[in-house]
């Protein structure tokens, strides 16, 4: 359990941002994303692709402005909880808000705040489901999304599902010789088409001439056990014949999409879908809980990444007044405040 | 006269990102602003020192986040009207706007425009006022604040008023020899301490000791006329002695300070000197002028350049609308909208 006096729910530019106003305000922050790594749909989405919208940033990209804002909180060194998502949020006696998260299906962290701010975006980016029966109660144990531990796939057959990117880097590092190779590597995929890049799709060839990686194109219909272990799928390929293929790992990479997931049980006002906040504050209807960014609706709000850097700032005032009430609210500025360039580590260049 | 879509008052760094946002939504901009130069309070007040709050920028001075916002709205290719101030701003009967500027005191430039953007910030940055009774009425002809046309200068003698860089940089300007020397440079300040570049304060030197620069220490007390003309100023010396200096010319160069100024006349609802606008659009209570940055206020402002940037594209977005009523309300992304990248002349650097 770590016990924090804010946490924000989403490692997006938004989320990343509000850390760095908790932090002008003398607050420590913990972030919590989904994702394996910080920057939301910027990376989830288009890491290379160029914004030119950030003002007084002509261009970056997506990774880029991740990089820029991650190099701005240092700082404030937030506790980074990447790859576990936010699942229940629960009000305790004495006010402040009891916070799991979940890792592979697993319970992964708890945390005890003052105030959270959700900076969810359009939702957790969760993989996409593999939609057979009875294989669920085998996740987290022989069957994965995205990531499987090492000892899960050395010395294993391996069953990879998917056609993209993530499927066939997984597939070509599975079949890589070393301690964690897998016995057997199968890469499985609707149709015999796979979307990777060029040099990816050289060294399956490679691969798959070699031996070392076997293709079938196909559809898992159903799951086998034995001895209550998965033991075995069987795929039905495109001109409608089944197969049986003998595996002790499944591996699920069929990409990811955003679910807004948990953050609609946790009772707070919505809108279409939409948090709805206060936009002095950027409150929800709960004490303690603010939102900010593409999560929330008010009147005239553009999903833009500028309107949700406002956004975090005044939550962020608003979080540390209710954390540090006895705080002056005097506004400071960054180029003449010794305060808040102590916070922020930095000696004036100017002779301020 | 200039027609035009969109007016924004202010240089600044808000005022440059509504140009830039304006320019999105597909409409050009005219912008004026009573300095010289782009970037309001940030050249006026904190041109080289470190700024560490604009989002995605760990550190900037307030000159380069100046240069950035240039760089990016460079591709809309706005009207922009420095060294004026505007004055006054009147309804017409189609529902337009005609908006009158100054440039010393004398009439500037007219503008007819259907939308006006206010991003006066803390007002427009004016010369502090020489109180001294009877040279008003020379003022644009005898008597100048700050820059002096080149007629009015050279073969004349001149006083020059003020004790920091500028009245300084002026006297050296006007000593050097060329086309635009003054017949003789007095800089007259209240005491003899100077506050300049030690670079200029070791020009200066040379140029008094060279008897191309007189300085001389005291306050104007009455300034006198001969047949209609300034003739001479009467100084009091720190010693209570009088001196009488016969010129031509007088530049008062004692630096800059805001005032709201004209902003208040225009009838615009405003509360403790400050705008009130609608925050789902910042317009304010007239149509068709919206105000943003340090100039508003609104329940739970900061006046911060961050909260500016999302106020200045809410307006923009509000401005638009007015304008192009017809145009489709969808939300478009600079990354992925071909129309916004056709807008900035820019191709895509990704396969999108």
């Amino acid at each position: 359990m770590i016990e924090t006096d804010a946490l924000v729910i989403g490692a997006g530019p938004v989320g990343l941002f509000a850390v760095f106003e908790l932090g002008l305000q003398g607050v420590a922050a913990q972030v919590v994303d989904v994702l394996e790594e910080a920057g939301g749909q910027c990376i989830a989405l288009y890491p290379d692709k160029p914004i030119y919208d950030i003002p007084g940033v002509p261009v970056c990209t997506g990774r880029e402005l991740t990089h820029k804002l991650l190099q701005q909180i240092a700082p404030f060194k937030p506790g980074m909880h990447l790859g576990q998502q936010v699942n229940a949020l629960e009000r305790q006696p004495d006010g402040r808000w009891l916070v799991s998260t979940t890792r592979f299906q697993q319970p992964a962290q708890q945390f005890l705040t003052h105030t959270v701010i959700i900076a969810a975006g359009v939702g957790a980016f969760v993989p996409k489901e593999l939609r057979v029966d009875g294989f669920g109660e085998f996740l987290g144990q022989q069957a994965f999304y995205r990531f499987a531990p090492p000892a899960a796939c050395a010395g294993k057959h391996v069953v990879i599902v998917g056609g993209e990117d993530e499927a066939v880097a997984n597939a070509l590092t599975l079949a890589t010789t070393g301690p964690n190779q897998a016995k057997s590597v199968t890469l499985l995929h609707r149709r015999d088409v796979l979307q990777a890049s060029s040099d990816q799709l050289t060294k399956l060839a490679a691969l798959r001439e070699a031996g070392r990686i076997n293709f079938v194109a196909g559809q898992i219909t159903t799951v086998h056990t034995t001895d209550g272990v998965l033991s075995s799928v069987a795929v039905t390929t495109p001109d409608d014949q089944t197969l049986y293929l003998p595996m002790d790992t499944l591996l699920i990479c069929l990409g990811i999409s955003p679910k807004l997931g948990p953050v609609a049980q946790w009772g707070l006002e919505m809108e279409r879908k939409q948090l709805c906040v206060s936009v002095d504050t950027f409150a929800t209807s709960a004490p303690g809980i603010f939102a900010v960014g593409d999560v929330i609706t008010y009147p005239g709000k553009k999903k833009l990444i500028v309107s949700g850097f406002h956004e975090a700032t005044l939550a962020a005032f608003a979080a540390a007044a209710l954390i540090h009430p006895e705080a002056s609210t005097v506004l400071q500025y960054t180029t003449s405040s010794a305060l808040l360039q102590q916070r922020l580590g930095v000696k004036p260049m100017g002779n301020a």
